[in-house]
């Protein structure tokens, strides 16, 4: 057995600090995590925990940094990183505009292998160790993904987008072509060492009922595999799926009609929901990813994470690139906290840290490997860097306590605050 | 006469391109910009001009970057740096819970002079050359910000906080010593050197109306000097005015009443606004600072530019740090195009950055001197890095065109994007 050590501050979440209080997490000031063949082997007190370690056990210290549990980007699109910072439009327009011409490239297998390499060290530089992915309606940009995921040893979930009418046409499968295409990626890639698949109907007006009967029956055969799309972004999208489903009670319904709620399924957005659908999701232990850059960037609204707290919804943070113009969890939490404060919602720093930890990894169906440090769970971790830059240097001097520092943290870091990144106890990222 | 050159690519603007279209800027993409004594002597082509040097004219190269004017920043307080990023208040909460207590501290004027230099260093990294910035009631406040701004060389304007209710009772001034300490401060630095004086009250509800008079009365004795306050941020502070000043229309009656309004006024936030308002801020040539980071940061609203644009009403960006939590005005765009994005409002990256260069100087009343590249202004300048992030690299090379390359800076940007920054021609910051 291969055993290291890691020796600095250390915080990681055990529950939902919403329901849980001080009892949901966890902090050493002086803490060791210990990793044993890329699993967490303990996690505690240094002075406790160091004299079990055998004497040539190696010991990385991290002072003046916080070790944290990877980053978990519960939505984001793979092919549209070219398209990041696109002007001026909303979510139809953009969609049209730039998403759709940017994913056509995909087609050829060397963009793909290129984009996903580029894709994935800007996650680990960001200190994203888990992410849910939007390939393109082309298996092989899947294939790319998961091999250049697989070379990284990183835990990833990815699929092949769905979508048979209202976009170009080389973009188009069919209902039959997208089962069969899913279906074999499902079958090649589908835990296959730490990779996940994602059934990927785009969204409701992108998927005929029958390709959307399709994915429902893809989701009854392989009943371990996730569902990805989006739900309820943007209200003239809204009013489009009403349009194109009347015999839905709503957008959501859409989903459920054709068998895609779950505990596996994550939709993106859910900005504007009825209570009915807001039921029907907690009802169903569906998952939404909330998405504040994106939001605010294009334009589609403010989620109301207050509901999804009143509903209990399980939520998890999404970058939503390309639509979102960050790759980093920390941005994207300073922007769900200035989404929250519109709403004077106060989103605490340490429910913000569950959210992009071990919220996501539930919203992921994946809390029992990843999201936090308890034994036995992948040694997926980051050290965040209070010296990352002259103001976070600056401003961390004058914090009094744990929560005051992981607030300046998550509101005035970006991938700079990010030292290093570990997977499975290796070390694959540092600054 | 010393004399000295900028080769690459440059943009500035010339007027506002709301209303000039592409008569409003300017476009260099192999250009010069010469400098004579620290002012603007000339900015054209490259190839235009070079014949025109003499042969030993020293001539700084500036590959894959961009040469912009110097930003400005039309609202920040300078003794709030140390409060960036606190959390989970609005407006008023705010103010007793961080920033009073801060403030409180720069009666010593050793950490008033840190403080400054720590401030002015940020500004110069972020690309800041210009700003209008809140001291603090103390006059040492303002002198320490002063002597710090002349080591530095910058046009700065500052003011001593008035204010003489609703604070704690050690950050009140009166009446009478708000107006004798403000005037001797005006004496010992208005228009010295590159300096201005703003009188600055902080915002109607802690300061008497015998207060406001004696603001308004040294305006009238100095009428080249700036007025500087807050207006109409939050709603329950707009409520809190009503209630003490019922003899006013409304928020801005309050300041027009006491003789404070005219085109060397600012008047940061200004979000909830009736069209009387509106219309008097436009008749009286009064400014408005919008500061989209701390609007959305504590939770005020959104700033309605399309009504600010409908009544002409002048408009600078403010990052307003401490409410606000970037010193960056490349992040303060960012967030201003999301804000406006809500209200399906097209925030022009040409726009932007108008609002950030000679709209700001407008704002100011220094668009005689700063601003843009006419010769003859003062030679504050920055140079904006394509190569600045990995991302920012991989982005840019998408890009078809100049407007393009100039929003992904603007939405990816942050401090790393200022590769260089000059004052009157000298560099003074350098990545």
């Amino acid at each position: 057995m291969t055993v290291s050590a890691h020796r600095g501050e250390i915080l990681h979440c055990l529950d939902d600090p919403r329901d849980h209080g001080e009892q949901a997490w966890q902090y050493f000031e002086d803490g060791l995590l210990i990793v044993e063949d890329g699993h967490i082997g303990a996690c505690g007190e240094a002075r406790r925990l160091l004299s079990g370690l055998a004497d040539s056990t190696e010991i990385h210290q991290h002072a003046n940094g916080l070790i944290l549990p990877g980053f978990i980007d519960t939505h984001i699109h793979y092919p549209q990183c070219e398209i990041i910072a696109a002007y001026g439009t909303q979510l139809i327009d953009w969609l049209q505009r730039y998403a759709f011409p940017a994913e056509s490239k995909f087609e050829d297998p060397n963009t793909a292998a290129a984009t996903a390499d580029f894709f994935l060290d800007e996650l680990l530089r960001n200190g994203t160790t888990t992410a849910l992915v939007f390939g393109t309606v082309h298996p092989q940009s899947v294939d790319a993904f998961f091999e250049a995921a697989t070379r990284r040893n990183l835990r990833m979930i990815c699929g092949k987008v769905m979508m048979d009418r209202n976009a170009p046409e080389v973009l188009c499968d069919t209902p039959q072509t997208s089962y069969a295409d899913s279906k074999a990626l499902i079958n090649r890639w589908h835990e296959k060492g730490r990779l996940g698949y994602a059934i990927t109907p785009r969204f409701a007006p992108t998927s005929s009922s029958a390709q959307l009967h399709m994915a429902g029956r893809l989701l009854k055969e392989h009943p371990t595999v996730h569902v990805h799309s989006h739900l309820s972004e943007n209200k003239k999208e809204c009013q489009w799926v009403g349009e194109l489903f009347p015999q839905c009670k709503d957008y959501l319904d859409v989903y459920e009609q054709h068998g895609l709620l779950g505990r596996r399924s994550v939709f993106a957005h859910g900005i504007h929901l009825s209570d009915r659908e807001w039921r029907r999701l907690q009802e169903s232990e569906s998952n939404l990813a909330f998405c504040p850059t994106s939001n605010l960037f294009i334009g589609s609204g403010l989620f109301n994470l207050n509901k999804a707290d009143d509903y209990n919804v399980k939520v998890g943070l999404g970058t939503d690139v390309g639509g979102g113009d960050s790759f980093s969890l920390l941005r994207t939490i300073n922007e769900a906290y200035k989404v929250q404060q519109l709403q004077a919602y106060n989103l605490a720093p340490i429910r913000s840290l569950f959210l992009a930890t071990l919220g996501g990894a539930t919203a992921l169906d994946l809390q029992g490997v990843i999201g936090n440090f308890e034994t036995g769970k992948e040694a997926d971790f980051i050290v965040l860097d209070y010296y990352a830059t002259p103001l976070i240097n600056f401003r961390i001097t004058k914090c009094k306590n744990l929560m005051e520092k992981l607030f300046v943290m998550q509101m005035l870091g970006d991938d700079r605050a990010i030292r290093e990144t570990w997977i499975m106890g290796q070390k694959k990222f540092a600054r």
